[in-house]
Protein backbone atom coordinates (compact mmCIF):
# COMPACT_ATOMS: atom_id res chain seq x y z
CA UNK A 1 0.00 0.00 0.00
CA UNK A 2 1.23 4.05 -0.05
CA UNK A 3 -0.30 6.98 1.37
CA UNK A 4 -1.12 9.86 -0.54
CA UNK A 5 -1.45 12.94 1.19
CA UNK A 6 -2.38 16.57 -0.18
CA UNK A 7 -3.13 19.62 1.39
CA UNK A 8 -4.06 23.17 -0.04
CA UNK A 9 -4.17 26.56 1.77
CA UNK A 10 -5.21 29.98 1.50
CA UNK A 11 -5.37 33.53 3.33
CA UNK A 12 -8.61 35.08 3.78
CA UNK A 13 -8.81 38.04 1.71
CA UNK A 14 -6.52 41.07 1.94
CA UNK A 15 -4.84 39.46 4.87
CA UNK A 16 -1.09 38.92 4.84
CA UNK A 17 -1.24 36.05 7.14
CA UNK A 18 -4.04 33.00 7.75
CA UNK A 19 -4.76 32.23 10.85
CA UNK A 20 -4.78 27.78 9.90
CA UNK A 21 -1.71 26.35 10.57
CA UNK A 22 -0.86 22.76 9.06
CA UNK A 23 2.13 20.27 9.33
CA UNK A 24 2.66 17.16 8.41
CA UNK A 25 5.26 15.17 10.66
CA UNK A 26 6.77 11.53 10.83
CA UNK A 27 5.91 9.39 13.70
CA UNK A 28 8.31 8.20 16.08
CA UNK A 29 7.19 4.20 15.37
CA UNK A 30 6.27 4.99 11.50
CA UNK A 31 3.57 6.88 9.76
CA UNK A 32 2.91 10.26 9.43
CA UNK A 33 0.55 12.76 11.15
CA UNK A 34 -1.42 15.79 9.78
CA UNK A 35 -2.24 18.23 12.00
CA UNK A 36 -4.41 21.29 11.23
CA UNK A 37 -5.20 23.42 13.37
CA UNK A 38 -7.56 27.06 12.85
CA UNK A 39 -6.97 29.95 15.66
CA UNK A 40 -9.66 32.15 16.64
CA UNK A 41 -10.40 35.02 14.50
CA UNK A 42 -7.93 35.84 11.94
CA UNK A 43 -4.65 37.59 11.01
CA UNK A 44 -1.38 37.57 13.27
CA UNK A 45 -3.57 36.49 16.52
CA UNK A 46 -4.90 33.77 15.04
CA UNK A 47 -1.96 32.35 13.83
CA UNK A 48 0.08 32.71 16.98
CA UNK A 49 -2.74 30.42 18.47
CA UNK A 50 -2.26 28.01 15.73
CA UNK A 51 0.80 27.51 15.59
CA UNK A 52 1.41 27.28 19.43
CA UNK A 53 -1.32 24.59 19.05
CA UNK A 54 0.31 22.72 16.23
CA UNK A 55 3.48 22.71 17.88
CA UNK A 56 2.39 21.39 21.12
CA UNK A 57 1.11 18.36 19.17
CA UNK A 58 3.68 17.60 16.93
CA UNK A 59 6.64 17.81 19.62
CA UNK A 60 4.34 15.97 21.79
CA UNK A 61 3.34 13.23 18.89
CA UNK A 62 7.35 13.01 18.32
CA UNK A 63 8.23 12.01 21.83
CA UNK A 64 5.58 8.89 20.97
CA UNK A 65 2.46 10.59 22.91
CA UNK A 66 -0.93 8.96 21.35
CA UNK A 67 -2.75 11.64 19.52
CA UNK A 68 -5.72 12.49 21.65
CA UNK A 69 -3.45 12.93 24.80
CA UNK A 70 -1.43 15.56 22.44
CA UNK A 71 -5.23 17.05 21.47
CA UNK A 72 -6.18 17.39 25.20
CA UNK A 73 -2.56 18.90 26.32
CA UNK A 74 -2.73 21.20 23.91
CA UNK A 75 -6.33 22.41 24.82
CA UNK A 76 -5.20 22.76 28.88
CA UNK A 77 -2.17 24.56 27.84
CA UNK A 78 -4.32 26.98 25.32
CA UNK A 79 -6.97 26.96 28.23
CA UNK A 80 -3.94 27.84 30.55
CA UNK A 81 -2.18 30.30 28.59
CA UNK A 82 -5.58 32.41 27.58
CA UNK A 83 -7.50 32.08 30.65
CA UNK A 84 -10.11 30.76 28.71
CA UNK A 85 -11.01 33.70 25.98
CA UNK A 86 -9.26 31.80 23.27
CA UNK A 87 -10.58 28.90 21.24
CA UNK A 88 -8.79 26.90 18.20
CA UNK A 89 -9.67 24.10 16.30
CA UNK A 90 -7.40 20.64 15.92
CA UNK A 91 -7.27 18.01 13.74
CA UNK A 92 -5.05 15.57 13.76
CA UNK A 93 -5.00 12.63 11.35
CA UNK A 94 -2.52 9.67 11.56
CA UNK A 95 -1.17 7.02 9.63
CA UNK A 96 -0.11 4.82 12.78
CA UNK A 97 2.10 1.72 11.34
CA UNK A 98 2.69 0.64 15.14
CA UNK A 99 -1.43 0.27 15.30
CA UNK A 100 -1.96 -0.53 11.52
CA UNK A 101 -4.53 2.17 11.45
CA UNK A 102 -5.76 5.36 10.10
CA UNK A 103 -6.44 7.83 13.72
CA UNK A 104 -8.50 10.83 13.33
CA UNK A 105 -8.78 13.01 16.06
CA UNK A 106 -11.44 15.97 15.67
CA UNK A 107 -11.82 19.47 17.79
CA UNK A 108 -13.69 20.97 15.21
CA UNK A 109 -17.39 21.48 13.83
CA UNK A 110 -16.90 21.40 10.68
CA UNK A 111 -17.07 17.59 9.83
CA UNK A 112 -14.22 14.98 8.52
CA UNK A 113 -15.30 13.03 5.50
CA UNK A 114 -13.54 9.31 4.99
CA UNK A 115 -14.89 7.01 2.25
CA UNK A 116 -14.35 3.49 2.56
CA UNK A 117 -15.77 0.17 1.02
CA UNK A 118 -17.63 2.86 -1.86
CA UNK A 119 -18.90 4.51 1.59
CA UNK A 120 -18.94 8.19 2.17
CA UNK A 121 -19.27 9.03 6.24
CA UNK A 122 -19.89 12.08 7.36
CA UNK A 123 -18.14 12.41 11.09
CA UNK A 124 -20.23 15.39 12.45
CA UNK A 125 -20.89 14.47 15.70
CA UNK A 126 -20.72 17.71 18.49
CA UNK A 127 -17.22 18.77 18.95
CA UNK A 128 -15.83 21.32 21.08
CA UNK A 129 -12.98 23.18 20.39
CA UNK A 130 -9.24 23.88 22.20
CA UNK A 131 -9.32 25.92 24.81
CA UNK A 132 -12.52 26.81 26.16
CA UNK A 133 -12.40 24.82 29.38
CA UNK A 134 -10.29 22.80 31.29
CA UNK A 135 -10.54 18.63 30.39
CA UNK A 136 -11.77 18.78 26.53
CA UNK A 137 -11.67 15.93 24.82
CA UNK A 138 -11.50 15.23 20.93
CA UNK A 139 -13.67 12.79 19.07
CA UNK A 140 -11.12 9.91 18.03
CA UNK A 141 -12.02 7.56 15.06
CA UNK A 142 -10.02 4.29 13.98
CA UNK A 143 -9.86 2.74 11.08
CA UNK A 144 -7.60 -0.18 10.00
CA UNK A 145 -5.07 0.92 6.72
CA UNK A 146 -6.65 -0.49 3.76
CA UNK A 147 -6.60 0.31 0.13
CA UNK A 148 -9.64 2.66 -1.00
CA UNK A 149 -9.25 4.81 2.04
CA UNK A 150 -10.27 7.98 1.69
CA UNK A 151 -10.42 11.13 4.01
CA UNK A 152 -11.01 14.86 3.48
CA UNK A 153 -10.77 17.55 6.49
CA UNK A 154 -10.98 20.96 6.10
CA UNK A 155 -11.11 24.31 8.71
CA UNK A 156 -14.34 26.35 8.62
CA UNK A 157 -13.46 28.74 5.93
CA UNK A 158 -14.74 26.00 3.41
CA UNK A 159 -17.94 25.36 4.66
CA UNK A 160 -18.03 29.68 4.92
CA UNK A 161 -17.23 30.36 1.15
CA UNK A 162 -20.49 31.64 -0.41
CA UNK A 163 -22.35 32.49 2.65
CA UNK A 164 -21.92 36.64 1.72
CA UNK A 165 -23.75 35.43 -1.70
CA UNK A 166 -26.20 33.77 0.01
CA UNK A 167 -25.05 30.65 -1.73
CA UNK A 168 -22.90 28.81 0.75
CA UNK A 169 -20.68 25.73 -0.53
CA UNK A 170 -22.54 22.24 -0.20
CA UNK A 171 -19.18 20.93 0.50
CA UNK A 172 -20.74 17.05 1.50
CA UNK A 173 -22.04 16.89 -2.01
CA UNK A 174 -19.11 18.42 -3.69
CA UNK A 175 -16.78 15.81 -2.32
CA UNK A 176 -19.85 13.10 -2.94
CA UNK A 177 -19.53 13.90 -6.50
CA UNK A 178 -15.82 14.65 -6.75
CA UNK A 179 -14.94 10.79 -5.01
CA UNK A 180 -17.81 9.66 -7.58
CA UNK A 181 -15.41 10.36 -10.86
CA UNK A 182 -12.78 7.89 -11.35
CA UNK A 183 -10.41 7.39 -9.01
CA UNK A 184 -9.25 11.15 -7.93
CA UNK A 185 -6.19 11.79 -7.01
CA UNK A 186 -5.61 13.45 -2.87
CA UNK A 187 -3.90 16.71 -4.80
CA UNK A 188 -6.92 17.20 -7.35
CA UNK A 189 -9.29 16.85 -4.64
CA UNK A 190 -7.72 19.47 -2.20
CA UNK A 191 -7.62 21.80 -5.12
CA UNK A 192 -10.99 21.63 -6.64
CA UNK A 193 -12.61 21.86 -3.25
CA UNK A 194 -10.32 25.17 -2.87
CA UNK A 195 -10.92 26.45 -6.09
CA UNK A 196 -15.08 25.73 -5.99
CA UNK A 197 -14.61 27.51 -2.36
CA UNK A 198 -12.78 30.82 -4.16
CA UNK A 199 -15.13 30.60 -6.80
CA UNK A 200 -18.18 30.83 -4.80
CA UNK A 201 -16.25 34.00 -3.04
CA UNK A 202 -15.15 35.90 -6.60
CA UNK A 203 -11.83 34.32 -5.25
CA UNK A 204 -11.54 36.60 -2.53
CA UNK A 205 -12.37 34.73 0.73
CA UNK A 206 -13.86 35.70 3.42
CA UNK A 207 -12.10 33.21 5.99
CA UNK A 208 -8.73 31.30 5.58
CA UNK A 209 -9.44 27.93 4.01
CA UNK A 210 -7.13 25.03 4.21
CA UNK A 211 -8.28 21.40 2.79
CA UNK A 212 -6.42 18.21 2.94
CA UNK A 213 -7.44 14.93 1.61
CA UNK A 214 -5.52 11.93 2.31
CA UNK A 215 -5.58 8.50 0.67
CA UNK A 216 -4.38 5.05 0.85
CA UNK A 217 -4.20 3.10 -2.10
CA UNK A 218 -2.61 0.03 -3.70
CA UNK A 219 1.23 0.93 -4.45
CA UNK A 220 2.00 1.05 -7.99
CA UNK A 221 5.00 2.88 -7.73
CA UNK A 222 8.31 2.63 -6.11
CA UNK A 223 9.47 2.49 -2.62
CA UNK A 224 10.44 6.47 -2.49
CA UNK A 225 9.34 8.71 0.08
CA UNK A 226 8.30 11.78 -1.58
CA UNK A 227 7.44 15.34 -0.31
CA UNK A 228 6.30 18.47 -1.86
CA UNK A 229 6.32 21.92 -1.53
CA UNK A 230 5.09 25.23 -2.63
CA UNK A 231 5.05 28.06 -1.14
CA UNK A 232 3.84 31.74 -3.33
CA UNK A 233 5.93 34.54 -1.88
CA UNK A 234 4.28 38.19 -1.40
CA UNK B 1 7.61 34.89 -6.25
CA UNK B 2 7.39 31.52 -5.10
CA UNK B 3 9.33 28.67 -3.55
CA UNK B 4 8.89 25.23 -4.63
CA UNK B 5 10.98 22.30 -2.58
CA UNK B 6 10.88 18.46 -3.25
CA UNK B 7 12.48 15.72 -1.10
CA UNK B 8 12.80 11.60 -2.41
CA UNK B 9 13.86 9.38 0.02
CA UNK B 10 15.03 6.20 0.15
CA UNK B 11 16.23 3.34 2.60
CA UNK B 12 19.34 1.40 2.69
CA UNK B 13 18.54 -2.13 0.73
CA UNK B 14 17.25 -4.41 3.18
CA UNK B 15 16.74 -1.75 6.25
CA UNK B 16 13.23 -0.85 6.99
CA UNK B 17 14.15 2.09 8.86
CA UNK B 18 15.67 5.23 7.07
CA UNK B 19 18.40 6.34 9.60
CA UNK B 20 17.67 10.00 8.08
CA UNK B 21 14.65 12.37 8.84
CA UNK B 22 13.33 15.01 7.02
CA UNK B 23 10.71 17.68 7.80
CA UNK B 24 9.75 20.92 6.57
CA UNK B 25 8.08 22.93 8.88
CA UNK B 26 6.44 26.94 8.53
CA UNK B 27 8.81 29.56 9.96
CA UNK B 28 7.32 31.65 12.68
CA UNK B 29 7.95 34.67 11.18
CA UNK B 30 6.66 33.98 7.58
CA UNK B 31 8.79 31.43 4.91
CA UNK B 32 9.52 27.35 5.71
CA UNK B 33 12.74 25.44 6.97
CA UNK B 34 13.68 22.05 5.64
CA UNK B 35 15.55 20.49 8.34
CA UNK B 36 17.79 16.96 7.34
CA UNK B 37 19.62 14.89 9.45
CA UNK B 38 21.51 11.51 8.88
CA UNK B 39 22.32 9.63 12.27
CA UNK B 40 25.37 7.87 12.54
CA UNK B 41 25.09 4.18 11.03
CA UNK B 42 21.58 3.09 9.75
CA UNK B 43 18.10 1.03 11.51
CA UNK B 44 16.97 1.82 14.41
CA UNK B 45 20.03 3.53 16.60
CA UNK B 46 20.53 6.36 13.91
CA UNK B 47 16.99 6.74 13.20
CA UNK B 48 16.54 8.04 16.83
CA UNK B 49 19.46 10.26 16.87
CA UNK B 50 18.39 11.88 13.53
CA UNK B 51 14.76 12.39 14.53
CA UNK B 52 16.12 13.46 18.15
CA UNK B 53 18.20 16.08 16.49
CA UNK B 54 15.04 17.27 13.84
CA UNK B 55 12.27 16.97 16.41
CA UNK B 56 15.31 20.04 18.78
CA UNK B 57 15.67 21.60 15.69
CA UNK B 58 11.96 22.60 14.27
CA UNK B 59 10.99 22.84 18.33
CA UNK B 60 13.55 25.95 18.62
CA UNK B 61 13.16 27.03 14.76
CA UNK B 62 9.16 27.37 16.02
CA UNK B 63 10.35 29.46 18.98
CA UNK B 64 11.90 32.17 16.90
CA UNK B 65 15.13 30.71 17.24
CA UNK B 66 17.69 31.17 14.52
CA UNK B 67 19.11 28.07 12.45
CA UNK B 68 22.59 28.59 13.59
CA UNK B 69 21.66 28.94 17.27
CA UNK B 70 19.43 25.72 16.89
CA UNK B 71 21.89 23.37 15.09
CA UNK B 72 24.51 24.46 17.40
CA UNK B 73 21.84 23.30 20.47
CA UNK B 74 20.91 20.58 18.62
CA UNK B 75 24.51 19.19 18.85
CA UNK B 76 25.35 20.09 22.30
CA UNK B 77 21.97 18.17 23.12
CA UNK B 78 23.36 15.52 21.09
CA UNK B 79 26.83 15.49 22.66
CA UNK B 80 25.55 15.89 26.00
CA UNK B 81 22.67 12.47 26.01
CA UNK B 82 25.43 10.23 23.97
CA UNK B 83 28.87 11.20 25.37
CA UNK B 84 30.35 12.62 22.32
CA UNK B 85 29.66 9.04 21.14
CA UNK B 86 27.27 9.11 18.42
CA UNK B 87 27.63 11.62 15.49
CA UNK B 88 24.89 13.21 12.94
CA UNK B 89 24.42 15.22 9.95
CA UNK B 90 22.40 18.31 9.70
CA UNK B 91 21.55 20.68 6.63
CA UNK B 92 18.72 23.38 7.13
CA UNK B 93 17.45 25.39 3.98
CA UNK B 94 15.36 28.09 5.41
CA UNK B 95 13.30 30.62 3.37
CA UNK B 96 13.55 33.55 5.58
CA UNK B 97 10.72 35.99 4.62
CA UNK B 98 11.86 38.20 7.73
CA UNK B 99 15.18 38.80 6.22
CA UNK B 100 14.34 37.87 2.55
CA UNK B 101 17.17 35.37 2.31
CA UNK B 102 17.92 31.77 1.63
CA UNK B 103 19.75 30.48 4.86
CA UNK B 104 21.51 28.07 4.49
CA UNK B 105 23.07 25.70 7.75
CA UNK B 106 25.52 22.88 7.26
CA UNK B 107 27.47 20.69 9.53
CA UNK B 108 28.11 17.67 7.19
CA UNK B 109 30.57 16.40 4.68
CA UNK B 110 28.44 16.14 1.83
CA UNK B 111 28.37 19.58 0.24
CA UNK B 112 25.32 21.74 -0.77
CA UNK B 113 24.95 23.14 -4.40
CA UNK B 114 23.11 26.61 -5.58
CA UNK B 115 22.80 27.53 -8.63
CA UNK B 116 22.39 31.53 -8.81
CA UNK B 117 23.15 33.50 -12.02
CA UNK B 118 23.77 31.00 -14.14
CA UNK B 119 26.49 30.10 -12.11
CA UNK B 120 26.57 26.90 -9.95
CA UNK B 121 28.46 27.23 -6.62
CA UNK B 122 29.63 24.09 -4.36
CA UNK B 123 29.79 24.67 -0.68
CA UNK B 124 32.08 21.93 0.76
CA UNK B 125 34.25 23.58 2.64
CA UNK B 126 34.91 21.27 5.46
CA UNK B 127 32.02 21.02 8.02
CA UNK B 128 31.80 19.68 11.48
CA UNK B 129 29.22 16.33 12.08
CA UNK B 130 26.87 17.18 15.24
CA UNK B 131 27.67 15.69 18.49
CA UNK B 132 31.52 15.20 18.69
CA UNK B 133 33.07 17.95 20.75
CA UNK B 134 31.36 20.78 22.35
CA UNK B 135 30.42 23.82 20.50
CA UNK B 136 30.38 22.66 16.78
CA UNK B 137 29.16 25.58 14.50
CA UNK B 138 27.46 24.99 11.60
CA UNK B 139 28.75 26.91 8.58
CA UNK B 140 25.92 29.40 7.46
CA UNK B 141 25.40 30.86 4.06
CA UNK B 142 23.22 33.36 2.96
CA UNK B 143 21.66 34.75 0.21
CA UNK B 144 18.88 37.16 -1.16
CA UNK B 145 16.10 35.34 -2.33
CA UNK B 146 15.78 36.23 -6.27
CA UNK B 147 13.95 34.59 -9.33
CA UNK B 148 16.31 31.77 -10.56
CA UNK B 149 17.88 30.81 -7.35
CA UNK B 150 18.23 26.77 -6.85
CA UNK B 151 19.83 24.83 -4.22
CA UNK B 152 20.21 20.94 -3.92
CA UNK B 153 21.53 19.67 -1.04
CA UNK B 154 21.41 15.49 1.00
CA UNK B 155 22.87 13.28 2.87
CA UNK B 156 25.92 11.38 2.17
CA UNK B 157 23.82 7.99 1.07
CA UNK B 158 24.37 9.90 -2.43
CA UNK B 159 27.99 10.11 -2.95
CA UNK B 160 28.09 6.72 -1.69
CA UNK B 161 26.24 5.08 -4.52
CA UNK B 162 27.97 2.99 -7.06
CA UNK B 163 31.17 2.68 -5.08
CA UNK B 164 31.00 -1.26 -4.64
CA UNK B 165 31.03 -1.07 -8.70
CA UNK B 166 33.65 1.21 -8.12
CA UNK B 167 32.22 3.75 -10.08
CA UNK B 168 31.07 6.40 -7.38
CA UNK B 169 28.58 8.64 -8.38
CA UNK B 170 29.59 12.22 -9.49
CA UNK B 171 27.14 14.43 -7.96
CA UNK B 172 28.15 18.01 -9.21
CA UNK B 173 28.39 17.09 -13.02
CA UNK B 174 24.73 15.06 -12.69
CA UNK B 175 23.21 17.99 -11.15
CA UNK B 176 24.58 20.40 -13.46
CA UNK B 177 23.83 18.36 -16.46
CA UNK B 178 20.28 18.39 -14.44
CA UNK B 179 20.26 22.02 -14.12
CA UNK B 180 21.87 22.60 -17.84
CA UNK B 181 18.37 21.51 -19.10
CA UNK B 182 15.26 23.73 -19.50
CA UNK B 183 14.35 24.70 -16.16
CA UNK B 184 13.72 21.62 -14.86
CA UNK B 185 11.22 21.40 -11.34
CA UNK B 186 12.96 20.64 -8.18
CA UNK B 187 10.65 17.53 -8.15
CA UNK B 188 12.76 16.58 -11.35
CA UNK B 189 16.30 16.80 -9.83
CA UNK B 190 15.23 15.43 -6.50
CA UNK B 191 13.58 11.85 -8.39
CA UNK B 192 16.54 11.91 -11.02
CA UNK B 193 19.27 12.41 -9.06
CA UNK B 194 17.80 9.55 -6.33
CA UNK B 195 17.23 7.10 -9.97
CA UNK B 196 20.54 7.86 -11.09
CA UNK B 197 21.88 6.75 -7.43
CA UNK B 198 19.55 3.69 -7.09
CA UNK B 199 20.88 2.79 -10.77
CA UNK B 200 24.36 2.76 -9.71
CA UNK B 201 23.59 0.74 -7.23
CA UNK B 202 21.58 -2.10 -8.90
CA UNK B 203 18.03 -0.77 -7.04
CA UNK B 204 19.55 -1.94 -3.81
CA UNK B 205 20.74 1.30 -2.14
CA UNK B 206 24.22 0.69 0.17
CA UNK B 207 22.87 3.72 2.87
CA UNK B 208 19.82 5.62 3.30
CA UNK B 209 19.62 8.61 0.95
CA UNK B 210 17.57 11.42 0.64
CA UNK B 211 17.52 14.19 -1.96
CA UNK B 212 16.16 17.58 -1.12
CA UNK B 213 15.96 20.33 -3.94
CA UNK B 214 14.67 23.84 -3.42
CA UNK B 215 14.03 26.45 -6.52
CA UNK B 216 12.93 30.42 -6.26
CA UNK B 217 10.70 31.32 -9.51
CA UNK B 218 8.42 34.00 -10.57
CA UNK B 219 5.12 33.12 -9.53
CA UNK B 220 3.23 32.32 -12.67
CA UNK B 221 0.39 30.58 -10.69
CA UNK B 222 -1.79 31.30 -8.33
CA UNK B 223 -1.46 31.98 -4.08
CA UNK B 224 -2.21 28.61 -2.88
CA UNK B 225 -0.19 27.14 -0.48
CA UNK B 226 0.28 23.72 -1.43
CA UNK B 227 1.75 20.13 0.14
CA UNK B 228 1.81 16.97 -1.04
CA UNK B 229 3.24 13.57 0.71
CA UNK B 230 3.58 10.26 -0.39
CA UNK B 231 4.45 7.19 2.00
CA UNK B 232 4.92 3.91 0.70
CA UNK B 233 4.08 1.22 2.86
CA UNK B 234 5.99 -2.12 3.59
Amino acid sequence: MEVQVAAAKTNKYASSQSGDTLEIVERPNGGLSVVLADGQTSGHGAKAVSMMVVRKVIGLLAEGVRDGAAARAASDALYTEKNGKVTCTLNIASIDLETGTLVLSRNNPAPIFICHSDQVDCLDRESETLGTRRAIRPLITEIELEAGLFVVMYTDGLMHAGKRRGQPMDVCNAIQAMLDEQDPSPDQIADALLAHALNLDDQRPADDISVVALKVSVNNGDNIRRMNVRLPLE
